[in-house]
């Protein structure tokens, strides 16, 4: 790469799942509306066809007049191609097939067990874990072998364990796990603000917040919009929408029902414990004992939220293939626009193209104080050229800490079991999970029953 | 008190709960086989008829000449009176009545939740605890004035946030807990030897081990008798009675089927975690996740113990009243043996009598590494003469750990929301507690339904 | 005060030693050189005279047409006419006179220790803190009562004490303590990068570093130029100047040779212990055992630097009170320019005028791993809109952290000792202390006189 | 080794520095006198012919007829021989010669530091530990290839960083180091006790201390007689003797003027910290800043004791030899009795012979709060059958601590130091180390000039 200026050229981005139909769309996009920078993005994917089409797709973005920048995209059959000589790395990668998928988020239900997601806790959220850690851990080794210098960019679920692999496999890398669902917290508040004090809504990002806990389950116990203190706003805000939930206004195009939420789970949090939690409602109710928002279709439904079918998501997938298709024919255009993700903004500060305050998924050297070091929490961290620098978010109440900190320890339980190909580490993970409310019996038989759907990930394992 | 050579005469204990139908019983009886030590006990109590009628059974007993000394016992009508001069406290109340304690235990299972004891953790433990902790305040607080030097010794259940109370309320107190589930671990343990290794058995005190949780969640990471390391041997014998339990051959006297255990869950936990859960089995269910050993009165018979209907403990009472009724008269007499209760072998030590390694519940200034300092944790201890002496006793694996901590942090929960009559305090432990498998709805409704019926005992509160 | 875009008006600035002729000069002239903010400054000190001058020299500057910004300066007789309604308070106070200072200075130097500063650390830094205490314990309470929610801007040396006594105070007080040693450091290595690599000086805020220890004895263990790692670069650098010195090319005008230094200190502590120590060689001389660099004037100037009298500066002094005449008579007119403080840029981000990413002395909330918490330690933090948050600095080394820790200790007893006016506990700081290198007896006596020189400062201290 | 009932036969005991003419022959008389163990005691030492002597003398004392067990001493070439089988290893070696020790105590005065033992800390202690340390490395490794199981007691100072060498080279060893200092300070106790009471001397085994530090710089917070609190008493009496000192009435016989103190060193730490220093005052003063009480002979002696001069040790050791050839000729005879020295009486408990409270030295698991773990303390622990476990024993207080953390830190540089073979890092603790009040550049010289003297004993330096 080559800084000239505000400008840098020939960046390298290694892009590892890079056939991907959802986030190397995003990423492209992003790209082509950024000025300042510009260069190769090599699109490596287990499915090469699929990084084939994205080099099409992608080139053929980079080519169009109203591209703010040139990049070019180019598939590559081996990783190693892709890493060397690469200065970031993006990785999102679909750990199994929606098959496996369906298995993870559905085959507890027979037990009485019901998951919104499923790809970040709970049940599903472990069994994914298992297949996707030892992808990531060879992935660590591969950029510690071609690239130990690059940034690495992480988007996969279940986050906190792809992130804590990479560490654990490879303890110097520079990698951290990005998130959009604080910013969805922060548009939240910036609508109780506007909706409370009759303002005009204000951008996400004029809602500062302290950050602190995992990634999905994290808190915001500080947030101002200037020098005004978001909380009492918020309390009014949280009684006032408690009953009936608060309607987001947009997300209508191609989300869906599956992904809506009227921030019930949100507002309770709030009443009981007295801080915000800051992600999606479908994502916390996973990390709370699945009595609270989980119990049943009906209960889930009370509070304002949907599960999300995986039915669904192959339904979902069928049409982005058919958007595929036509995007690498030329039938269809992308508009140019930025996604709100903030992946080419990070590039741009670790370039030293303008310091970013954000929160990130990194391993605890101190950011938190109740948690153990090394463990992946989410907080803010400045980025800036060459470094992520930590802030330091202080601690959960203790409370709030007790939900949290479980799965702290259990995440740690899920990574032994992975890189140790251990089923019974994986059972005490398993049967500890909050959501897993089966007896101890038929959590083995479910455990069991959900390590065989996903068997062909598991090479090692004795089942 | 005055020390004379290997004897110490004029003591002073004052007995806090002296109308007592059973510790303080165990404890006349234990008085009267020590030989080393005489004088007064002071019954106190709120049912000053029930200590009048102990003073009568304690006097009594001490005239016999089979006792191997003498004490005079004195009923006495404020708690000043008993605590002024004191060398030594003994606490042992009942927080209400069994009518309370029937709504503990039995108010949970309309909502599917069943409780084995009730008097620890889950819900009815947790009620339990809001009625005591105020008591046990006042019990500090005149502690604090009338003999703050005096060592005090504590047996009520909810142990571990009696004690706590005592240290919150009056931090230089002389206090610690005392409960004898460790020591019918050791005898499982004897057994254990005795069995695999055709031997013997030993005596429990002969089975050294390393003690360190929570009361009634303790753990034993080391477990010798001599130089032989018991943890293969209890693997092979856990693993032999897995399926079937082991049935205890002694303790059919007084207590009955309701108190019984096979030891199934303890194998379990064995099995799944590696090291030994060191309560009773009945204990021990009530912290892990409800669906684990207590779903349903079915999975409970299958594991191996039963549930203890409240019913049954008021018949008891009955058969110990007329019991009280014929020891006062004189109609019965105790058969003065060792109870096996380690009491008066600790206030001994304390005396300088001899030396004692065991068990014991006092605030964690190190003994636990992981657990937060000031909680109180169950560890081994050295009594000597005036003083307790923590043993470092590690750290509980990481995901024992994970079980135990989140019990830790609701423990400091209820004793805030006791201390402040804070009902949504209550509800935050209460909702978070492993056992308490409704809904947010209907466990508010339980929490409201279980706190008006022991309204009584909680004056002050908003409800 | 009051927002419009991208200026603030009505700023209200309370100066605690505005009579200062130093540090006063230096922020009227970067106020006037600031064009988003403008207000008053109300200046308070115990010498009022020296308050009115600096009003007149205040406001004849701000009416000048080059000010980019009007300033009302004002003098007040009362500390809470200065405080009240203050968005922002400066502390820059003379503790004592210079009669007291020659005492810190030159008393131990009949017992053979040498001190080059005599502001911080060793015996005249620990009296003069034991003046200071008291003066600044005054000043968060009056803070607390007139303006609890200012922002407070601490000048004032020993800079750790001062900062550490407002929020043992009023814990809940926004101070930080700021000091441009670290800019220093920041200044050589850019001078470093210059003459190693042979390309123009860059300016020191493009040096990026990680900054943690305590102030005047703080440390940089990562520092950056763009992507350059400046470490080898310093270590070539640092060899190369090693026994000549590096002679600093600028720093001529006002200061005088008392000041200098050849960095010879620096490039020893960088040759020892592999990281670099931040700040100048005349204070970090007196952090570390007096045998070291200050054992006697040779030694002093063999290792490029000089003892500064306090001869010089009653000199120094009667040149500043007659430019103060000049200035405040209009014989003299300042030069406005920017003072390379960095006090009105902190100003600005607090308003939301702009991040800033600087170090800072604030208390230990995590930023450092290995120094107590609460303690104040010196770390890069982010200034922004109301908040000032903490980087995550990490840990000294275990060599250097053994060199600061016993620092921080002493300086808590120092804080203690002043607090509750005890001698004993001053004088265990004092014997402790790696400058005092006299006996026992000689120390408590050279302690006694010290103390006496200064007791008009000391209040109700039994001599 | 073989149990049968309170008796243990077939013991095998490894003594490495088997020939030493003082720890041995106390071994030899506390084993004789001890009725319950018999078994052998192989005698590895790199001076062949002195152990040769030692299996004489040995086997000569047990064949008295006073003698109340047989021990069967033997001489061995190699320590495989020595460790094969080993329960028991017992370490006393003198690593090096009294030649070494020279240097060691004698080259600092050079540069006006002096010493009073030389063997522990300061330069002396320093270089002696580099010494050390690769002989414990060399038998750290023997013990895991021999008899990993054995009980590892070691008596060689530097005692802290043998143990601490013993745990880094096999983490998994049974070490403990053991030390008398403790129980010369419990004697006092019991004179100040006896003195201030007016009370018949207690035996120094009444007085309970609870211990806390590092050996020989070690410290009580709390002592009792009974329940008689010792603090107000010794503060009685160290004020009474605070300018006189206190003679000890016994230790005149073999021991001399070079190794009695008149306790004022301990006075004067109580008088200033008011905890009790619980070390010879010899070894107190060489852990505080030089200036204190090392300044020089007169300060010395002024302080109540001597330095002890090696040529003393040098005259004693050819005495010693003399008694040597007499004992194993058996012109001389022991007089058996007990040395005071607790070694066999840990052996005993270990072997399950009767519990022992009592100070001990190994790695920090809890036992002290302040001092990182790993880093080996001397605290109370209980010994016990197949096991020592460490008492909590609470945290130094904090200016105490200021004392001694710095010498943990730089023992551990001093132990990198070693294994490293880096004189960079020897350098580092070295001109860290409070005695070493010399400029930087004669510290190098005196310490190129130590080495040079040892450089026999550091193969694979570079010098």
């Amino acid at each position: 790469m080559k800084h000239s200026g505000n400008h840098v050229d020939n960046l390298n981005i290694a892009y590892i799942g890079g056939g991907s139909r959802g986030w190397a769309w995003g990423l492209m996009s992003d790209l082509a509306a950024e000025e300042s920078l510009c260069g190769t993005v090599k699109l490596y994917d287990i499915d090469f066809n699929a990084a084939l089409d994205n080099e099409k797709i992608g080139n053929r973005l980079s080519e169009r007049t109203d591209a703010k920048s040139r990049w070019r995209y180019k598939a590559v059959e081996n990783i190693s191609d892709a890493l060397n000589g690469a200065d970031f790395v993006v990785i999102s990668i679909m750990p199994g097939t929606f098959d496996e998928m369906e298995s993870d988020v559905h085959a507890p239900e027979e037990y009485g067990i019901y998951q919104s997601v499923g790809d970040t806790t709970g049940p599903g959220g472990l069994v994914r874990a298992l297949r996707t850690i030892p992808m990531y851990a060879e992935i660590a080794e591969n950029i510690k072998r071609y690239c130990p210098e690059a940034w690495v960019i992480s988007y996969t679920n279940p986050m906190t364990l792809c992130v804590r692999t990479l560490y654990e496999v490879f303890p110097k890398i520079k990698a951290f796990g990005c998130c959009h669902e604080v910013f969805g917290t922060q548009k939240l508040l910036a609508q109780a603000v506007s909706e409370i004090l009759g303002i005009e809504e204000p951008h996400r990002r004029e809602i500062s917040v302290n950050v602190l806990g995992i990634n999905h389950f994290t808190w915001i116990d500080r947030a101002f919009y200037n020098d005004i203190d978001i909380f009492p706003i918020y309390a009014k805000f949280a009684e006032k929408y408690y009953e009936t939930g608060f309607a987001e206004k947009s997300n209508e195009n191609w989300m869906n029902k599956y992904f809506s939420s009227s921030q019930r789970v949100k507002f309770d949090l709030f009443k009981r414990y007295g801080i915000i939690a800051a992600a999606g409602d479908r994502h916390l109710a996973e990390f709370c004992p699945g009595k609270w928002y989980l119990k049943d279709p009906q209960t889930v439904h009370e509070w304002g939220f949907e599960l999300t079918p995986v039915k669904w998501r192959k339904e979902d997938l069928k049409n982005r293939l058919e958007r595929s298709r036509r995007l690498s024919s030329g039938e269809e255009n992308f508009v140019i626009k930025e996604t709100g993700e903030e992946g080419v903004a990070q590039i741009k500060a670790l370039l030293g193209l303008g310091d970013l305050f954000t929160n990130v998924n990194i391993p605890n050297a101190g950011q938190i104080k109740n948690i153990p070091l090394g463990a992946v929490v989410e907080t803010n961290a400045l980025f800036s050229r060459g470094k992520v620098i930590p802030a330091v978010a202080g601690e959960l109440p203790w409370d709030v800490h007790n939900l949290v900190i479980r799965h702290v320890y259990n995440q740690e339980t899920v990574l032994k079991a992975a890189l140790f190909k251990d089923k019974d580490l994986a059972f005490r993970a398993f049967a500890n999970d909050p959501l897993v409310s089966a007896s101890l019996d038929d959590s083995k038989k479910l455990l069991d029953k959900m390590l065989s759907a996903t068997k062909k990930y598991l090479p090692g394992w004795e089942m």
